[in-house]
């Protein structure tokens, strides 16, 4: 088909503004490159994947007592009532069974593609191009790509060198915006307060709450957005901290909560969840649901359901925590015993989630046209640059290293491999 | 939660162009009142769905050769290649495999939650608020409400008694659009071309070819949208027009045709497809997707790749068109039989789809307010009003009546009561 007599057709300003999504980049990188050891991609590990307790719940799901193949049905746009419910209530256990809490009715929850359904979302129904969000450093990088995507003004939350929000720094900020005559623009806070992408970093609830308290003595309210991905793939123990649901200091704010059930069962299923008490938000969330697909795959929805009923999810879970705890050893531990540290590289160990958060020096460029991006892809491997998790004055200097999708004898020989290139690097 | 001290979040223009999505209110009430038999609902039969054929191919999906289960890990943003190669494959057949035609190369194809959202992101690249999309009278109900939700001004192709496009009247059209300096806000043109939701309607190549020679005869190239979603539902023949991604009198026009194997084979999969030869706007569309959701879960592709690799969706969709087709008659002959044409209300037998499209005597009113539609929901039977399905100047007294997902017996109950309701109708 020839396109000569095509005019340009009018994309609009959301076209223009669309960048080229750089998670969609790594991954096909990853899956292109079968001899490139990648150790960028948020996979979840293939080889641990519950292919029996999936086949087991189809099983059940298909044959439930003769009866109609409901699950291979349509269902409703705001999903399953029984996943709601079972999901509702395995939100009030993470956070401790609080008694008379409202947001475990589950009709503030819904199903979404993923939790990316959800931040999407949110972004769409909260706001206008110049509107501003406020996120952490580093922060989940396709969050930054989606807001950017929107028009909007990410900045970051002022933070110690612990990655911990300062308070009166914080205040400051809000002072400028004010002067500035923007602080109404403050529309949204998003916050990857467990085992975060990319940091591993959790926020305990005194962070949290600072938050909340900075924000309420300006006398402003913008959505609170808790991004919980990895808040079930702890190593040992959950995080203590309750979600800013439970958090007095948030009462007077809209809070959405995001879940996921794809990164602790199964990634190919992408089913997520949100959960926003605030009714209006809520129903403005589902009405554009609605328009963009009317529901999530009904089947991919009775498939978790059924695994969360029989207790097959929770076995999968405590299983691959320890795969994943014993994957994290394996990087960090290679990492130290080549002499990444003795190279001057800085990172911590985490306690949950599936991501390294390294330090290079500081004359180290780990960025995605950098001589040491090239180096690594030339040794064979491949990470996320820290760049992108930056929503402003990026440093050049750190990178996310995923320890989830590669097998122990991969994830060994991908850690010599960037050591290699570490050690290559000029000083 | 109070959210006593809550400000009202700006919800953005955006949001406050949501009206409350018809889609989920019907789908909601179809599926909390048993008591209700529903005509309305675009469901499949859920006693015809795939169960054995989706048990079958999830077991080989999850044994393949004893890997990994590669189909539980994420896929790519774009979809499953062999599945997209397969799809590729059979609309070339559709189209009678024209030779040498460049649309069947599977690059141009994306996977989607539904044929929904391939719409959903094509409206989200193109327009901008107050750009212009030209539709059929009538058209399918849910693109309606997901363009005003975007603020797009959304008119009606001109047409004759029959619904076939009239050239002259959409000529002076144009003619009036450029008069009024709009002409370039005309973005999209948004045809449902086989076995119309909800006018059961198929547009020849020469109506199909008529718009275009139109459009180029004013030197103007808008996005031609081809929702195909009833296309492989036919009842004995497939329509024999082929798509515009084949015409040449498209040839200038940036195209995207739609599809989905959710219809087809199993509504709870949520697979659809979309094809646009035009790299910019694709790469537009699959980068907002990246944004939304980052790719449709890769389980349900599996499953439908499995499907018709082996052909068990072949043999799927020869049995249930046989029983559409049978469905059809039940509905047609029942309505007849009671005497709704002798009350003067008018309707065509289809040659696929799942509908409907009942003309009622000029003073009977169908909307969701009137008297009629009460007294249909108090017999127990439920509808679509086909004031939903008109962008402008809505006649009251058309309405689609689904035959889809209702089991033959209570088929045609459901015509009984609708009858019923129509025969104590005023006059």
């Amino acid at each position: 088909m020839t396109l000569a007599k095509t005019t340009t057709p009018g994309y609009s300003s959301l076209g223009e503004r669309l960048s080229s999504p750089v998670i969609t980049r790594l991954m096909s990188t990853a899956l292109a490159r079968p001899d490139l050891l990648s150790l960028a991609a948020g996979f979840t590990d293939t080889s641990t994947l519950p292919r029996q307790a999936v086949h087991d719940a189809v099983g059940r799901v298909l044959s439930a007592a003769g009866g109609p193949a409901e699950a291979l049905q349509y269902g409703t746009n705001q999903g399953r009532p029984l996943l709601r419910a079972l999901l509702s209530g395995r939100l009030a256990e993470l956070d401790g069974n609080q008694e008379g809490c409202p947001v475990e009715d589950d009709s503030s929850f819904f199903i979404t593609n993923g939790s990316q359904q959800g931040l999407s979302l949110a972004l769409q129904t909260l706001c206008d191009p110049g509107d501003i969000v406020l996120v952490e450093e580093p922060t989940y990088f396709v969050f930054l790509e989606l807001a950017r995507g929107l028009g909007i003004d990410v900045r970051s939350l002022p933070a110690d060198s612990n990655g911990r929000v300062d308070g009166e720094r914080f205040d400051r900020q809000l002072a400028d915006l004010d002067e500035g005559g923007l602080l109404s623009r403050v529309k949204a806070v998003y916050l990857v307060s467990y085992f975060s992408n990319p940091s591993s970093r959790s926020l305990t609830e005194h962070e949290k709450e600072g938050i909340g308290e900075v924000l309420s003595a300006r006398d402003i309210y913008p959505a609170i957005i808790e991004d919980a991905a990895y808040r079930e793939l702890f190593f040992n123990e959950p995080e203590p901290s309750r979600s800013v649901l439970r958090l007095p200091a948030f009462q007077g704010f809209p809070l959405l909560y995001t879940g996921t059930c794809t990164k602790p069962f199964a990634t190919g299923l992408k089913v997520g969840y949100a959960v926003c008490p605030h009714e209006e938000w809520r129903s403005k969330m589902l009405h554009l649901k609605g328009h963009q697909d009317f529901g999530t795959a009904n089947f991919s929805q009775a498939i978790v359901e059924e695994a969360l009923r029989s207790g097959a999810y929770d076995s999968h879970l405590r299983r691959i925590r320890g795969d994943y705890r014993e994957k994290m050893e394996t990087l960090h531990g290679t990492l130290l015993d080549a002499g990444l540290a003795a190279l001057g590289w800085e990172w911590k160990r985490p306690d949950g989630g599936l991501y390294l958060w390294v330090r290079a020096p500081e004359a180290v460029d780990t960025g995605i046209d950098s001589s040491f991006c090239s180096r690594a892809l030339d040794e064979g491997v491949f990470y996320v640059p820290g760049e992108l998790c930056f929503s402003e004055g990026a440093p050049r200097n750190f990178l996310r290293l995923s320890f989830g999708s590669l097998r122990e004898d991969r994830l060994t020989e991908a850690a010599m491999r960037f050591v290699r290139a570490a050690a290559a690097q000029p000083a």
